[in-house]
């Protein structure tokens, strides 16, 4: 990285004030520990405070609030959000993202009934299939697969060995990060005295526009009908998402999340991670639910819960509080039965 | 599509009675919610009894204890199992499967001493190394890979950008889907002062007939000897088998479980979703392990177990009722210390 | 396997002592349960000690506190650590490991920029993009993407379907096993009413010397910096390691473990299975946490843990108990609110 800034133009990128020296230069990004003195860093996080003066960070983005003044040869950038503000530090000093040009690699597979414009990247050893069209300007990564009938819409980027089954449908910008699988068949069987015999699943999975999935997921194909993640939700890493499953506009599902078939998650709920959701339930809009939390019913709007089975937050918090004292309540329990075991004796003897 | 059926013919493909006008006709399958007027949907789930009557289906499947007549315009079919008869309502309006032709395509790589004969569908960038052979009829898509001396038996169906590493065996009409690993190594390690030392992990993977896996599995190749899946039973996506674990025939092993090294399951076992069972175990026939339960006790045949640690279902909600009233039997506790203090007070001055 | 021992070339083999008649011949190695009459097995937990007489292992490695004696036609080898010397007789009798011959199969797009020396092995099918290295003797299997700028180092043994994307860093000595991510996008965005906007993640993942990573497992780069496993720490399947985590060396993550972003793991944690580390904390060296226990707070060096929230093992422990005796406290709670309303009574008629 040859790109060079002094705190004046740090400041000025991030609509900030600098303290202290604005002449200081600095070449490159880093956390406040991994920080040279080459670099600018950001206390994002107040619990970080304690980090911003031993670090050898040259600039450090900080709120109004941190009050210490910078040591020689330092300096801080005041500003009013500095986490968001250093995004826009970094991505002048990031190295240039990768390029996927447009074009298909020699050792792609593109079935000629295949619909993919002049301006789509087709990487090597990615297929697709027949029927499949891919919207203007996406990214079809190395060694992806993208089954029949498959409709992607335009500048999606879809990362190395992603699969897509048939007649899948992806809209705009939706971004599926590697190994992940989308079209999976869903878990139905009948089950009977000769074993278990498998239901048809012949529905398909639909992403609206601006959803981004994580790495390793699992998207299973509905029954019939489709499995739906609905515009601008953001899918982390190894969640399972089952047939059927709606999942509403602007959630987010935090790693290995576990969604059971059928079930509907509405506007906005988060679900944090490793949580598990029974089939067939209704998650309402805005609900939060905990990490590792199990839910077997219905969750209403607006709720927090926690645990298994999942309790409002704050009947879990109480909980807690009662199960740590519950050591003392039971020594308590013993010493009143002893007490009033003294009393009837002392009652006994004197009547 | 343009397959066109009548209330008529619906009801006599799943053996069933019209309720109301025989002569609607149908030309696709949705849900309750999803359907248009040109569509037929089911009432498989009681629950959703209430969304009949307000669906626009043309046609329901209902069942006998459906009493509500059909609107105007609309039918009831009634048979013994509507999601049962829905499976073949669905596959006659159901896209035409994905068809894989017989012969490898000109971009798969088949090491000249594998046996892979003219039956068997091989996809574009698979490859099957030295030593493997395939059963016929058997479909390899494309991308995934076929160790050394793999063997894959008939009528098996192995989705795209699978991975079976050297050696494992799988048995008839085995389906895998997307992503899947197969006989990865064991997690084994001998720890010391110098850091952990890999124990060999030479053993293999063993899949019987009729077992389906689901996407993003992980089945560890067994320390030495067989990590053992036996036949009919049915994994969900994202499980975790470890080494040299046995699974009986016939369970079913919901998303996101996890077994630890050399546990044994038995017959028709059920473990729900997020379930994770310790090493060296023994879960017996017929047990259901419920969601995101931690096991780290044998399982005896037949029981039920839920929670982390584990104990009986019913254990399990007694408790459940206990914690409910926990804030209420520590208030009780309280009074009752101040009732007992206030006798205490009172005896003194009697006595 | 045409390999042939006797008893005392095996004990030999493991420093150990024959019992029993040491020209008795095997060909195999095998667990007790599934052993013939020509395997060699071993005693490698007490658990199993009922195993050794019903197994029709013909030698069984077992430690000395094993007394019965062998049957007739049969030998044990007493030694150490039958656990450990299984490995070297496992060696002796395993098929002979997959090889990987140096050079670039005809069917891998290795970019012209990229440097890959004659010595490493490239399967079918894998990419290698500009500007990456690799180390001499690595080995690239099939399918896996390795991307711009990438740099691996030596010795290392990239399974087949892996994906590792641009700028990551991997020491010498690093296993990767099939269908694993390094180097997806973290998670982050920052939400405002028009929806989740996306936080560049333009750091990376480096993963120090001697790791060894499961197969699924997911590994963020960070937003800035770098996500960073250190050396000699080993990876099960399926494990979630979010953006600018730090794992320190020799630590272990069992299966479908979950961490948080900007988590540090010190020197030597045991992580046991499904458990899951909330964000921007800090895990002592030595910590063990338990599995699927939920971790929101620091956890001290050398401290083990267990439970959602956790506590200290012992005091899970003491509150299992006191779940476990609930019933029994209500029902006496109960018991002597009677008995007390019945002295009150008294007391009462006595005044």
């Amino acid at each position: 990285m040859s790109v060079s800034k002094d705190g004046a133009a740090i400041a000025s990128l991030v609509d900030g004030n600098v303290v202290g020296d604005p002449d200081i230069r600095v070449s490159g990004v880093a956390s406040l520990a991994d920080a040279t003195s080459a670099d600018v860093s950001f206390l994002g996080n107040p619990r970080y405070r304690d980090r911003v003066l031993p670090s050898r960070a040259a600039i450090v983005l900080v709120p109004e609030s941190f009050t210490p003044l910078p040591p020689e040869g330092r300096a801080w950038v005041v500003c009013n959000d500095p986490s968001a503000a250093f995004s826009k530090v970094v991505s002048v000093f990031a190295p240039p993202p990768v390029q996927y040009p447009p074009g298909c690699h020699s050792a792609a597979v593109v079935h000629p009934d295949a619909c993919v414009p002049s301006s789509v990247h087709v990487g090597p050893h990615a297929v697709i299939e027949a029927g499949a069209t891919v919207g203007d300007r996406s990214v079809i990564c190395a060694g992806t697969y993208v089954g029949e009938s498959v409709r992607i819409g335009e500048d999606c980027l879809i990362y190395p060995n992603v699969t897509i089954r048939e007649r899948c449908l992806l809209g705009n910008r939706v971004i599926v990060h590697p190994g992940t699988v989308i079209g999976s068949d869903g878990f139905g069987y009948e089950s009977g005295p000769a074993g278990h015999t498998k239901i048809p699943q012949v529905g398909i999975v639909q992403i609206d526009d601006d959803v981004e999935i994580g790495a390793q997921v699992a998207v299973d194909r509905a029954r019939f009908g489709r499995t739906w993640i609905q515009q601008g939700t953001k899918v982390d890493n190894l969640v399972q998402i089952a047939h059927n499953v709606i999942i509403g506009p602007h959630c987010f599902l935090i790693a290995q999340v576990g969604i059971s078939g059928s079930t509907e998650v509405g506007t906005g709920v988060i679900l944090a991670g490793q949580a598990g959701i029974a089939g067939h339930l209704h998650i309402g809009d805005r609900a939060i639910v905990m990490a590792q939390s199990g839910i077997s019913k219905d969750v209403p709007a607006g709720k927090a819960v926690f645990g298994t089975p999942a309790m409002e937050r704050r009947q879990f918090a109480k909980l807690q509080s009662h199960l740590k004292g519950l050591d003392h309540a039971l020594k308590s329990l013993r010493q009143l039965q002893e007490t009033v075991e003294d009393l009837k004796t002392r009652l006994d003897k004197e009547s």
